[in-house]
């Protein structure tokens, strides 16, 4: 490993990091509150630790694969304890461990919170709450579209060819360039979401707020009735869609603003996308007539929004779930599990490896009939090459191996068996609420100590694709470096 | 498709099926009462049905590999028919339905059962039902070590070289003679059993049934509390001996019967198969400690009942485990889809799967610092060919989409989320008690009509390795035969 060089970059994440503490800084004086004192404290920390690392180490040589998987890995780690500290120093947070629990819940844009009383707190810890998430979110479009990929990680490697950059078929090689043209690209649907969100009703703050959490389809909200405190249509219609953007691959949306509009329709993985949305929003629209009183109008509306909310792994909420049919539930759970598109800002397992393990599947069966015939996995009409099909296969393993083993941990520390898995499945899959005692309703307030530790981890893995953090967990990896 | 090899082989099944039934005829007689009548009326039937395709079909064809599948699934089915007559027939289950669902729970050595009052039966009743899982159990050896390995089903070409016959490391070219020498040897061990039950106490009839249903691993008991009515230690000791046994693949037992005794420790699956009983026994038995007023010794005995009841899938009970901690309760629900040993007959994904699968996910994670490293795959000191590892992981997508499609079945027929779950995850790895209204105190009698006929696809598909069924839904199947 290159210290020198994987120092300098932590560093420099920790500059941007407190650099987007002046945000909440302002908020905090236009209401004339106190909270940012404790950002203050917060980016002088930041200063004093990034900037040492960024200013005194220095190194030309380049960078291998190896200091790749170190600086996102403990890159999301000391961003998270950055993002931590404003929430242990005002003392809304009074447990380290709880403070580092949603900091960590923010970045991974997971959505889990330990928060009991969301509206208690002020405005500037509000606002840094959701911003956490679209810092997250940044991070996470730029380590799947333009990291992962080079790193060989979790089957990404399929989109080395289709990232977007300035020539139209070739990654840009260097990741600043991509970088840079995402996070443009990110920043204009949110500022179009925060406009629309302020001509339905709502305040700069409470539109900056949830444009910041849909985004990074990371579901935080200011209301502790989620998005359903607004009960309007226009907002509803309004998050719907930009969540809905959120889980779309963002190399599309480069594509689109580049004016090939037609990427959209091109890629199999949207097509897909679509279509589960709409099949699952038809099935819970028509189970709900029987069993619920709501019109046509609010039942479409609500089926929709939360279909599109659980899909991107956002997890907003407008209705209570709970209540609907357990036909409803079960969709609801299941595409949980799907997640967003790869390269957007969803969790989840992503609609591509869905789509080429279902192939895979059927290949099998059909290959039994003619056990000489050649099948060749498509995407996009490209052949995918049997060691990514292998790589995506072992993803799947992996994170059911990592489910098994973290939810075993959860049961030791004392939570019941549906809610350890809840809490487990709703943490490595970056969704956010789970089931039981940690379910929509609720929140992980309650989860003992070591098991709050145990889902931060859950939370970096999944959101990390598990690769690159299980690889540092191998002695190999320490052996020679 | 050769439909008169197919037809003809079906008749024998049925000859076969009926030829057993004259076991619950003479143990009805034997206690005086009347069920015997409609043993005798099914025996008419078969003979009818079975004999006119036995006698008439001849053709010398050969079976194509086409064929294979339609006498595996359909025979399954014939013989599930026929093994559910004397059910409906007696009025001992009114409903066809129901005497299906007992059936083939039966013949696919599942256990499951919609039966609310199992000492009513009359004996000869009672006895059929052990004893269809019996014969199911031999029907599932010999599909597992003869047939499926020439079928090319789900890994278990990995057997091709390793099935008992008369040359030690070769198959014996003709199915019939493998079979006959593996029921010779499932024969003896349950003699065996009868024996030592009786030994401690248990009446013929009782020891029948229960080393019936103990070495097809399939849980019917003649009692509502299954083996806990007895509270004999040394009962409890001999079923689990024997549950054990009947857990480990059958080609072993037949190498050691031959003198070949050191065979079970060479074989890597034996060991994980031992392994898994041993961690998840002690782990169970420490946590029971703090939490139940078991004796050391009840404990223990429990304990290891329990985790070899569930780790081979057969489903006995001698104490209410919903009351053990949740980390107990955690590692009984992982080892339920460990399953047994391929080969034996045992559900579940099969230890052999499980141990290629971990492996190949830790070789994802290590090809990452070594992308051009080799990694090849070893099972008891040979090469795994890849195609069988693709064909293995294929086989575990497929359980999945399978579970998630029969259990998004069962929540539209109206079970609730966790019911839903449980009933598909008990019927598809032939398990037996589900989670829910379905779990372990309860019955499958109130599951809705459709469910039922849903939950007997899944015990099915579970049986045959899932890709023995699966074909036969493909349109390629019967384009041309």
């Amino acid at each position: 490993m290159n210290v020198r060089v994987v120092g300098r970059l932590l560093g420099v994440l920790l500059l941007a990091t407190a650099a987007a503490m002046t945000l909440p800084i302002i908020v905090s004086l236009l209401y004339g509150e106190t909270d940012w004192q404790v950002f203050m404290i917060s980016q002088a920390a930041a200063l004093l630790v990034g900037g040492s690392l960024a200013g005194f180490l220095r190194d030309s040589r380049e960078l291998r694969t190896k200091d790749g998987f170190v600086i996102v890995t403990f890159g999301w780690i000391a961003v998270g304890i950055l993002g931590a500290m404003p929430f242990y120093l005002s003392g809304a947070i009074p447990a380290f461990t709880d403070a580092m629990f949603e900091s960590i819940s923010g970045f991974t844009t997971t959505g889990a919170s330990i928060l009991n009383d969301i509206e208690a707190l002020p405005h500037g810890l509000a606002l840094w709450r959701c911003q956490i998430q679209w810092l997250g979110g940044m991070g996470i479009v730029v380590l799947g579209l333009a990291i992962l990929p080079i790193l060989g990680v979790g089957g990404m490697q399929l989109f080395k060819a289709e990232a977007p950059g300035p020539s139209p078929d070739r990654l840009t090689p260097r990741i600043k360039e991509t970088a840079r043209l995402l996070w443009v690209v990110y920043g204009i649907i949110s500022l179009v979401q925060v406009i629309a969100l302020m001509f339905c009703g709502m305040s700069l703050f409470e539109a900056l707020c949830h444009s910041f959490a849909t985004m990074a389809t990371g579901g935080f909200s200011t209301r502790a009735a989620s998005v359903g405190a607004y009960d309007s249509v226009a907002i509803d219609v309004v998050i719907t869609v930009f969540m809905f953007i959120a889980g779309v691959n963002f190399s599309l949306h480069y594509a689109a603003v580049n004016g090939r509009i037609k990427s959209y329709w091109r890629d199999g993985e949207f097509r897909v996308y679509v279509t589960v949305i709409l099949l699952a929003t038809s099935i819970i629209a028509v189970s709900n007539i029987q069993a619920t009183e709501m019109s046509a109008g609010d039942n479409v509306r609500h089926s929709l929004f939360q279909v599109v909310s659980i899909v991107t792994t956002t997890g907003f909420g407008t209705a209570d779930y709970e209540g609907w049919t357990s036909l409803s539930q079960f969709v609801l759970l299941f595409i949980m599990f799907v997640g967003g598109c790869a390269g957007s800002t969803g969790g989840g397992m992503k609609n591509i490896r869905l789509l080429l393990l279902a192939q895979h599947g059927f290949n099998e069966v059909r290959k039994l009939l003619h056990p000489r015939g050649v099948y060749v996995m498509r995407y996009n009409e490209r052949a995918v090459p049997p060691e990514i099909m292998t790589n995506i296969l072992g993803f799947f393993l992996l994170l059911i191996i990592c489910t098994v083993t973290a939810t075993f941990a959860m049961t030791m520390v004392g939570l019941d068996l549906i809610s350890a898995i809840g809490a487990v499945a709703a943490t490595i899959n970056n969704i956010g609420p789970g089931l039981g005692s940690v379910g929509p309703t609720d929140n992980f307030a309650a989860v003992p100590l070591m098991g709050k530790w145990v889902l931060i981890f859950c939370m970096l893995l999944g959101r990390l694709e598990l690769y690159t953090v299980l690889v540092l967990l191998t002695p190999d990896f320490w052996r020679r470096f």
